[in-house]
């Protein structure tokens, strides 16, 4: 058997692989061998074949015999020629049919579940999405460009676990002058976002740089908890009231995992003597506090709380990312950690960089230095505070007796439903085509307190464009006053 | 308030971010702005200034202005000029000293292990690094736009765990016609690179998708087994021969891990009987063969051998990155796999992307259906194959009695030394600042074979104006013959 690697890229934009072998000689193999590539779909239908001449020199053989196996293939359906266009794959239908049926189990089948995660819902009203459409593609590209025309070649090789650290400087001054944060670019570690954070935090095994048990809100994502119990890490639901989290009941947990600035879902704020509390306790139990700021820049009725981490940076890990601020395809967070859990976490990552995108941390970087960053945030600001005033405009209009909690910040509002109505609201919901969230979801499995009936409403995920048709929709699947 | 952009990376390789702001006029704002950036640390000791011109031409000041500016600082102390090497940071330790009086609890200490991370070695000879100063930025940067300027507003949400059907689309393509892969879109998974795979595959607990015991070649990455053993999977070396390694040997393994193109790090490349062997044992066990083919593109003898998934892609887990071909900054891998582990990955993969930045993923797939992949990849192999020779040249000149081995191939070559004499050429590498590995490192502990002395030199890490001093002190470090 001959492997042939044909190098004809710069003619046909493309390497091409071919074995030739078997009986009858070299045209005869390299008619297979081509009709097989056709056949298998390794040539794609209308790709282009490189001349006679470049794949007759590449192969090391005669001209004529290149063009004997193109004509016999043109003769046989699997190519065709024109004039100008040169010989190209044809665009045949019963070559997919052909592969199918001798691949047989290796059919290609979307799987349900595949369809199901790539269908968009008609009205999108769910939380924990700013808007897509509002990615500002012309800066970041220009950013990204110019951060890698300036970058060193290192950047280029392994990444440092710790994060690029042109990023971390951007981020300590961003975090300091926006959040209040206490950073310095070296307590800061950059991660793929929140959850990447809680698996470095809490590892697996005896590898974890912290350990449970871990108090937690009694309402939050359940993909958080999940992933920690996962960690094999047990969780202790604090109830909630109008201040916040009841964390006057912390006692031997090791951590408290918060959403201080805007609790997940529910909506209010850390009252300030809770803050301080939980700071006591803290220092007092020697444990950490960690700050899930998710959307601590997002606050439409007065400046944002600062940062928890501010109180004491020796007691409380700080975690954001650009998933709610810019979007959560670029996969970036950070840790701004208490300078003891800097090692540790760097021993977590590992020795070289395996998440996060160095070109993308450079980005950001740049995106932040050159002020797009604020830019940006700002002008989401305005749009999701317009947003969020016409969710309750139209509640108020059409459905007054749904009442909108939670402080006027972030990028989603609860919606508090008459008892026992939660279920029936989120059937409609399905059936208008309405993708919204309820309470009940988000609801610790061992809280004792509940939240009761509502749901959670994200008004910055839709389009503007299709955010009008979305609160319609939403009001007509409301339980009636 | 004024802020300044300062494109000077060009001339002092670094952007300078200065706000002028205050009383006193621009030539006071300026020295302020400087003062401040070098003290806060943004301005490392030791960086060059931009020269006056520059700097003014970018301020839009008076030339007068930047150098009264710089003649004050330097008076200072926080400055320094000399004679043909320009104003540069000074290297003053009270900098940081006063620094830290200002912020006190919050001081920088750069931990000991992140100096080490950052220092990079006189003379780069690591294993497993492309030259990270051959990255293709203006090619890579414009196809990142075009891709984000093309891309439908969904690629800004929360992304699939598949990865971008345009990546999947487009890798499907180019590894059927670049290494034999018979992929479709719906059998890839997207990941962060190989270890991202091994950990998904493998999982923690009861979420893996595979199970031990796992047949390993008795010489690879010491990083891979320890990762597989946190994850709790039993391995099980396989001895290495001339013909590759002994997949004869393989009884009850569920899976076996090899580098068939390419044994890393021997070297040679797997007999084509042993192909079909271990296909065979797959096949009568129900077990499955994971192929990392993590440097098939880059073969300089001969063409490529195909990938081993090509003979039964329902028996073979077929693992590539670009961490090799274009850079491992980029995190960006993929896992093309038995349509039976599809869902499964995906699962343990989690609901949405938590991890491969998905404009990278698009602009990866606007890199290869555009050929800048293929042309970059050939452009590298020509160097690579230069540097190789160059090895085996400076060899047969300065140390004739050490043997090249393994096949003419990927990033790296074998030294075969004289038995007993790889420490001690260990230490005079890391006396000479010649950054090396042994061969002894990449030993399974439980092998019952030995490989020999030798050095695993990585010939693409160095720049290429680095290289030929690079192969001197290495030649230096050479036990004598």
């Amino acid at each position: 058997m001959t492997e042939w690697w044909v190098n004809s890229a710069e003619r046909i934009g493309a390497d091409l692989y071919l074995e030739l072998s078997g009986p009858g000689g070299r045209r005869a193999a390299l008619t297979r061998a081509l009709r097989e590539a056709v056949r298998s779909g390794r040539l794609a239908p209308g790709t282009r074949l490189p001349p006679y001449r470049s794949l007759a020199a590449d192969l090391g053989v005669a001209r004529n015999t290149v063009a004997d196996a193109y004509a016999e293939l043109v003769a046989e359906g699997w190519l065709t020629a024109r004039q100008g266009s040169g010989t190209r794959v044809a665009d045949r239908a019963d070559h997919r049919a052909d592969h199918r049926a001798d691949t047989l189990r290796r059919a290609v089948r979307t799987p349900a579940k595949a369809l199901l995660r790539a269908r968009a819902p008609r009205h999108d009203l769910r939380q924990g999405r700013p808007d897509a459409s509002a990615f500002p593609r012309a800066a970041w590209s220009a950013c990204y460009r110019r951060a890698l025309q300036a970058a060193p070649s290192e950047a280029f090789g392994p990444g440092d676990p710790a994060g690029r650290r042109e990023l971390r400087e951007a981020l300590a001054e961003y975090l300091a002058r926006a959040r209040g944060v206490r950073a310095e670019p070296d307590r800061i570690v950059v991660c793929s976002g929140f959850a990447h954070a809680l698996r470095l935090l809490f590892g697996q095994g005896a590898g974890g740089v912290l350990r449970g048990p871990l108090g937690l809100e009694a309402y939050g994502l359940g993909f958080h908890r999940g992933l920690l119990g996962t960690a094999g890490v047990r969780t202790v639901p604090l109830p909630l009231d109008e201040h916040g989290a009841r964390v006057d009941l912390l006692g031997r947990e090791r951590a408290v995992l918060l959403t201080p600035a805007h609790q997940f879902p529910t909506g209010g704020p850390l009252h300030p003597e809770r803050r301080a509390a939980v700071i006591d306790w803290a220092r007092a139990r020697g444990a950490v506090v960690l700050e899930d700021d998710y959307d601590g820049e997002f606050r439409y009725d007065r400046k944002p709380v600062g940062a928890l981490q501010g109180l004491d940076p020796e007691r409380v890990i700080h975690l954001g990312s650009v998933s709610k601020s810019l979007s959560p395809a670029l996969r970036l967070g950070w840790m701004v950690l208490p300078e003891r859990y800097v090692e540790p976490v760097l021993a977590a990552k590992g020795e070289r960089e395996g998440w996060a995108s160095v070109p993308d941390q450079l980005a950001l970087a740049e995106f932040i230095v050159s002020g797009s960053y604020d830019r940006h945030v700002r002008r989401m600001r305005q749009r999701y505070r317009r947003r969020r005033d016409r969710l309750v405009a139209a509640l108020a209009e059409h459905a007054p007796h749904v009442e909108v909690t939670g402080i006027a910040a972030g990028l989603h509002a609860v919606l508090r439903l008459p008892p026992g109505t939660e279920q029936s609201a989120l059937k409609a919901a399905a059936w208008q085509g309405v993708a919204v969230d309820g309470l009940a979801a988000f609801r610790h499995p061992e809280a004792e307190t509940t939240a009761g009936d509502g749901l959670v409403v994200g008004y910055a995920a839709a389009a503007e464009h299709a955010y009008g048709a979305a609160l319609e929709a939403l009001c007509a699947v409301l339980p009636p006053g």
